[in-house]
């Protein structure tokens, strides 16, 4: 696969598709409109997928894990090796998100784009390791910009091998001890803006490591200056290789017309990234819901996106996509199972 | 069944379960609180059903219907014929309501408190008719106490027959033209505000309806004078049918321990009379979500309940409540399927 030719398969949504369905919309029995943001989901699913009745099936709930050289900096409340730890829990199915991708019949996908420890094969687990960790972002570039593209089509060729299975919606998850560090960096990057209104407690790190992380996000921005116009650049100095993964299964996804519910405060920087490299992919996000991490409703403003759910979460993993994902498949039902005015015999407006 | 009977079976929730379920949040392969809601909301069920992992595996969303002679006023911009439509469409399945109930996995019980209407004969309607229609509340009271009594009663009655089916959560729904006018005359009494703050389009008056609308609901309290501090009065004089019947069931859930989702703007104002009749049913709500009808969120603050949805909906018939139980029952499923520390091998916190 070559970068810029996933990047200009991206498209535009089905204006004919929407029109269908929004007119469908309008003459089932109920008062028009009466259905709000499940309406406008039905219609931006009609428009992604170029179906005027979209039906969601099959669900894919993607995690992608990578280390960070800058836990060094002391940013994360939790040790390193929880990265991998928890990647055995997705793979043994007693992770946050193995019950909710069950209770809404996801399948889950999982994938190593940058552990910094080396696992033995296994069939659960995708194996996309880029490096093992990035480099420190506070001393330096998270990667090349090699490593940067090879995350990137590594992500995109993982939802492309989904696709040939079913997938009918996306959503990205994340793990990785550390990972709001570069996700905030990223951000900062492309928003422009301080970063104090950004760098959030992660996990949970008590007033000195929130201290240390904020600085370690400054100087990452100082050593690196990555330029916020230049997606690839963003990503190489101040990313991570999952960052990228997701980024590059963000890319793939609306290049096949499949819809992708953002996940948290790290989705949301790979989703940004995607959009940097390639604008068209905006309308074919969903954001899943807004984490109780500092900058990200921020993040979401800058994607133009208003969150499904506020649970007041701060997970990650894509917990809060996998809600949200059967609030998307709720809408498409609507659209295609309810009866018209017409079929039921129900008298319109007097 | 007898009403003071009904009010005093309903006790606090045990604290003995909710402290075990917290406990068991901490523990699990996640940083403390990081589900948010999702974990508030899996102590409080503990609470609610005195188990500390519960299970909510049967859903119910009941729909009760009924008529409001207010309707003669112009309150509505649908014809009265319209909520005997609705609920034949109920029971042919072509309702949001069904699509939603299908979605999740819910049953779907349609009860007739008080349609206009004279029906046929229906085992899938539920026949409780109190009268055909209140009588039209700005020129006097809806009902007379009795009849307040009687469609409470009835609302308890279907929630225990539908227990002994089995019912681990229930979720209220409505249908009946223009009833959102004597919700909000409800809420005004109890809430005691201006009538303009609480006086919504309901399911799409223009301008001119609006202003009867308001002009109607202001009449109704100065006419009839409804004592806030008695739910029955309140009931009687500027209530519904179905209004009490949601009541009722509100009651019954909490008598026998069952989690209630409340939806929009008219089992908001059902729930605010059940907990006027016995405060103790507060902590056995859920706010599904918040409707867009103008006073919804005055009647939540009252109740003292967060919506968990905000998705700009304004349908009623319970879909609000609906996909709201989906997210319950997920919570109790991370309390009980979720893997600890210990078990998964994972770090704690650093």
């Amino acid at each position: 696969m070559n970068l810029d030719n996933l990047l200009t398969r991206i498209k535009p949504l089905d204006d004919n598709a929407m029109q269908l369905a929004r007119q469908r919309q309008d003459v089932l029995t109920k008062p028009q409109g009466s259905l709000g943001r499940l309406e406008a989901l039905s219609i931006q699913i009609a428009g992604i997928t170029c179906q005027s009745q979209p039906k969601i099936r099959q669900k894919v709930i993607i995690v992608m894990a990578g280390d960070h050289g800058v836990v060094a900096e002391g940013v994360s409340a939790f040790p390193q090796e929880v990265t991998y730890q928890m990647v055995e829990n997705f793979i043994q199915g007693g992770a946050a998100i193995n019950v909710l991708g069950r209770h809404i019949g996801a399948r889950i996908v999982v994938a190593d784009l940058g552990m910094a420890v080396e696992v033995p094969p296994n069939p659960r687990l995708i194996q996309k390791k880029i490096a093992a960790g990035t480099a420190n972002i506070s001393r330096g570039p998270a990667m090349t910009r090699f490593h940067a593209t090879e995350a990137l089509l590594a992500g995109a060729e993982i939802v492309e091998k989904e696709i040939e299975s079913g997938l009918d919606i996306l959503a990205t998850g994340d793990m990785g001890i550390g990972n709001t560090t570069p996700s905030a960096a990223v951000a900062v990057a492309l928003l422009g803006c301080p970063v104090t209104e950004i760098v959030g407690r992660g996990t949970g790190v008590d007033d000195e490591g929130l201290r240390r992380k904020v600085a370690a996000v400054a100087r990452a921005l100082e050593v690196n200056c990555p330029d916020p116009t230049d997606g690839l650049d963003v990503l190489a100095k101040v990313g991570g290789f999952e960052i990228g993964g997701l980024a590059g299964a963000i890319l793939a996804a609306a290049a096949n017309r499949r819809p992708i519910v953002v996940d948290g405060f790290i989705s949301t920087a790979a989703a940004m990234i995607a959009v940097t490299l390639a604008p068209n992919v905006r309308p074919y996000l969903i954001a899943g819901h807004c984490s109780q991490e500092l900058g990200h409703r921020k993040m979401m403003d800058w994607l133009q996106l208003k969150p499904l759910l506020e649970m007041d979460m701060r997970l990650g993993e894509g917990t809060g996509a996998a809600l949200a994902i059967s609030l998307v498949e709720a809408s498409c039902k609507i659209l295609s199972e309810m009866s018209t005015f017409a079929e039921a015999g129900v008298s319109g407006k007097a």
